[in-house]
């Protein structure tokens, strides 16, 4: 799904996907930048903690926001499609300047709230100024297309990735998390030779995408993000190849994007500071 | 150590590096192109198991590549530095047409062998048209900057990799092995960005680069090679960064190419049949 038209005149808030285990208490830099654009202490985040199946992740992120100088935190525990229809809910969400999406599983994320009205909320949410930021699974959920599952390992293969639909807050990134940690180099370059179109981005744990209106994004955190642009791609054997074999790519261009860098996905050019 | 410098008019012989765990019952295609290409019934080939610490592994490959149909095999136990002086060995190595170094541990092998008239006649021997093939040690020890270690990961850290002067067969190249499956791109990366002049290759298991005296390798095997190409690399935080925290590096390019797929150094550019 395309991210939400928007209204003319009105800017988009932040897309910012994190690679999981943010850190929440020495150095919390990505969840303070966080707040503070949301706007501080006279801010509303809501937190939904859908993807978790610990009753305490959502309390644990209300806690942390306000800490951080939150002025209003909620949780909002979605457990069901049910729940996410949920008037009172989509009441709350209207009023937020933005919205946390916690990790867990990104299938259990995209099953419940997929296609519902706090989904569509979300998103129009997002295309009329409200920041959404997600972390692992909540990460994952953000494009148009989302990375499930896959094998571990650097060489991409037929069935070396699977997707499913996500929100579609981002047409221009598929996003993968713990890359460096889990070792996702080859499911993210299956996924981009699946279909060439956008930019592969892989987020180190404790490591965001602070993703602008404009589709530019600023790396924040101890990690790297690791950029993938198939653009260039001169071949593929991904067309032809038997499953499990190892598909032939020719032509990716990458950096690897430490605090501070910036990738502009328009004409896809990385630089540093 | 640049490669020897060889005679004009002789025809250097290929260098071999495969990822380890090469196919050697069911479909070993390495080894029985290696075979061929060294002569077939008619060929000696000397195996050096230096590497390894197991007494089966030199008379495995004998019996290998005897099952594979060369002619003439031996293997050449050099256990010390002082082995690796002996007359009777150098007279051996003299009228080989292949030299096949195992795995196991490449410290060990460049420890023992480096400087030694073995290596040295290694070198020659290569410079003069014989084929050298190594796996994983063996392919770690064979250009002129060898990778001994490192963290997994897929991100390049300042520390991330230690290195080696190695046998110096190649300078095109610094290679990786069991890349896949031990997830190594970080310390490829890592290696890379200390002097970006050469081109680095991550040989997954059962899959091998066959160099030709040019510097165009073709891929063999299950797997797949990947190819960074940091030549025109734009940025590298190398110089600055603090240990432990992630490199950032702009402009690298890449390509993952399977079986049949080559790769010309001189020229930096890779195709598929």
């Amino acid at each position: 799904m395309c991210p939400s038209p928007g209204t003319e005149g009105v800017e988009r808030g932040y897309v910012i996907p994190i690679g999981g285990a943010e850190e929440k208490l020495s150095n919390p830099t990505i969840l303070e930048k966080f707040v503070k654009l949301c706007g501080g202490e006279n801010c509303r985040i809501i937190v939904i903690p859908t993807a978790s199946q610990l009753d305490e992740t959502g309390p644990t992120y209300v806690d942390l926001f306000h800490e951080l100088g939150a002025g209003d935190v909620v949780s909002m525990p979605i457990e069901s499609r049910s729940d996410a229809k949920r008037e009172d809910y989509l009441s709350e969400l209207k009023a937020a300047d933005g919205v946390f999406i916690t990790g867990g599983n990104q299938l259990r994320l995209s099953t419940i709230l997929g296609g519902t009205p706090v989904a569509q909320a979300i998103r129009w949410l997002n295309a009329h100024g409200t920041h959404i930021a997600g972390t692992s699974a909540g990460a994952a959920i953000m494009p148009e297309h989302m990375i499930v599952g896959g094998g571990g390992g650097s060489t991409p293969t037929e069935d070396g990735v699977t997707l499913a639909p996500g929100l579609g807050l981002t047409n221009s990134f598929i996003i993968d998390q713990h890359f460096r940690q889990r070792d996702r180099l080859g499911r993210l370059l299956s996924a981009l030779s699946y279909n060439p179109f956008v930019t592969g981005i892989g987020l180190d744990e404790d490591t965001a995408a602070f993703i602008d209106a404009d589709g530019v994004f600023e790396v924040v955190g101890s990690g790297a993000i690791t950029v993938v642009d198939p653009s260039g791609l001169e071949y593929s054997s991904m067309g032809h190849v038997q499953a499990g074999d190892p598909v032939s790519l020719i032509g990716l261009k990458m950096h690897v994007l430490a605090d501070g860098g910036c990738f502009d996905s328009r004409i896809r050019v990385a630089n540093m500071p």
